[in-house]
């Protein structure tokens, strides 16, 4: 099966047979775990419940999860037992997408091929649906979900602390405050990454450590994965810059161009594009060089760095 | 000195003076706990960081802290080891209320006597400032603050999962969607009590369950204290609901009457104002008596309830 199929990157490269399968696996325990995490639609009140799950199963990659189930694997975990933390990444990212689109940030149509959350269900609702999600994340690091399973609430708490520092006014939300506000103005390529470092790197940075810390890896193996993650997450934003110039709305479900519009400064703006991907190349090496100690046991994620570089959407 | 200028509740009784003093002391330690958790404007992006004092500092009358902090003295612990988790709670109702007063919701101008956030710092970073304060609360709760402090991790991440199921979906979060989607509009009384339960009820509830549950209170003592504060949240928003038809905007710091303009039911518009006085009073009564197993160590909780009756503001 082509790796479109599997939905996680459409990309020009053929994957291996054992990356589009370990990827395929990945994604439907991530489905099936998120399905019993977010309350059926049948639950009252009804209508928050059926806009959770309309975002949740929007078609996202999931990249956060299969980030923090693969450097728990690397360090020695199994992987069920990191699932509902790991969805906890993921329902923070998409608490952030609704967000982000609102009117007064965005104000985007459409995401990932579909109306976006305050389009069906109203801007009030889409509000307290982002804020639903981002609570019950916590309650999947700290729990829910964790019946039978071996983590030790101690660890689950230390992780949680982390995450939500990564979350918060110094992390992705202090990224989004920079982007509406404007701070990249400076034109500075400093100011650049810092913004997208909060916005999108520190989130993919503290999946892997999520992985990591819940696998009790060493200091060195821990810092293996966050110095990819750092360095994929930086390659991650250029490339949706250049994408959003050289991209297809069709590929990648929401308008292109849409930055320039917004009067945003992307990489792509201000280095042009062919630089921005000379930029994101040497990231993806970096994110690598990050990996060798760490040998073949890494084989998965220096592989889906050379299709974060290739991706179409 | 008497109690308006303590400024936790505006009210027609006098208050004893252990009563002043109590609430005094207390709010001091956590507005100087809050000053602390909160990151200095000085602190980039400073826009965030002012715009989540702005709230936090507003004058809110720290009833959730405090109740916290009450409940951890009855139950054995000493104040200042609960505090950080105490202010955690002060957040989460601080990023409800920015959210709540959102035009998309209850489009309010006034709060506390100010402007309300997003009047002052425009729609997109008043959603952020409650990001982002939601976020923090949970880094309190996980550690933030902790240092030096005995309270274990294994407890607080209890304790943090706890306060996640009641701020999200199924309690404060769900409570605002049947509010804002005009759930009351059944006109049951039930439907009412239920709204308000989740809405402002859950909160007050677990705010007095987190200190039992830090103090590691027994399991009678956990209820007893759990039941009050089901019954004087509900005799809060009753009080609440009365004052909105009778109270004067001066007093209250936000317009009188918006609950009627908002066509909201309220139990003053459903009882009337008399009937819902009566229920106000029956529910303080059961509030009583659910501390009389406590005896005279929950003396202020039983003070405390008569003043929530009073209140002007």
């Amino acid at each position: 099966m082509p790796v479109q199929a599997c939905g996680i990157l459409h990309h020009a490269l053929m994957a291996s047979p054992r990356f589009e399968s370990y990827i395929q696996k990945k994604r439907e325990l991530i489905d099936q775990t998120l399905d019993s995490l977010v309350p059926q639609p049948s639950q009252e009140p009804c209508v928050i419940h059926e806009s959770m799950r309309y975002s949740v199963f929007a078609g996202g990659k999931r990249l956060r999860p299969i980030l923090a189930v693969a450097a728990y694997e690397i360090a020695g975990g199994v992987a069920e037992a990191i699932l509902p933390v790991a969805c906890g990444l993921e329902l923070i990212h998409t608490y952030s997408l609704i967000h982000d689109d609102l009117p007064c940030m965005d104000d985007d149509d459409m995401r990932r091929g579909q109306p976006t959350n305050h389009k069906v269900y109203g801007e009030g609702i889409a509000v307290l649906t982002g804020d639903a999600l981002l609570t019950l994340a916590f309650e999947c690091f700290l729990g829910r979900g964790q019946a039978g399973h071996s983590l030790l609430r101690d660890t689950l708490a230390r992780l949680a602390g982390r995450v939500a520092a990564a979350a918060g006014s110094l992390g992705l939300v202090g990224g989004q405050v920079m982007d509406i506000a404007g701070f990249p103005r400076d034109r500075q390529l400093s100011t650049l990454e810092t913004t997208c470092y909060l916005k999108t790197g520190r989130l993919i940075e503290v999946s892997l450590e999520t992985g990591a810390v819940l696998a009790k890896a060493n200091e060195a193996t821990l810092r293996s994965l966050a110095g990819y993650g750092r360095s994929l997450g930086l390659a991650f934003q250029i490339t949706d810059d250049i994408l959003n110039v050289t991209g297809n709305s069709k590929a990648l479900g929401k308008a292109v161009k849409s930055d320039a519009s917004h009067q945003k400064v992307t990489f792509a703006e201000l280095l042009g594009v062919e630089q921005a991907g000379v930029q994101a190349k040497a990231c993806i090496a970096k994110a690598k060089e990050s990996l060798a100690p760490l040998g073949e046991k890494a084989w998965f994620l220096k592989e889906l760095a050379d299709f974060v570089l290739e991706r179409q959407s």
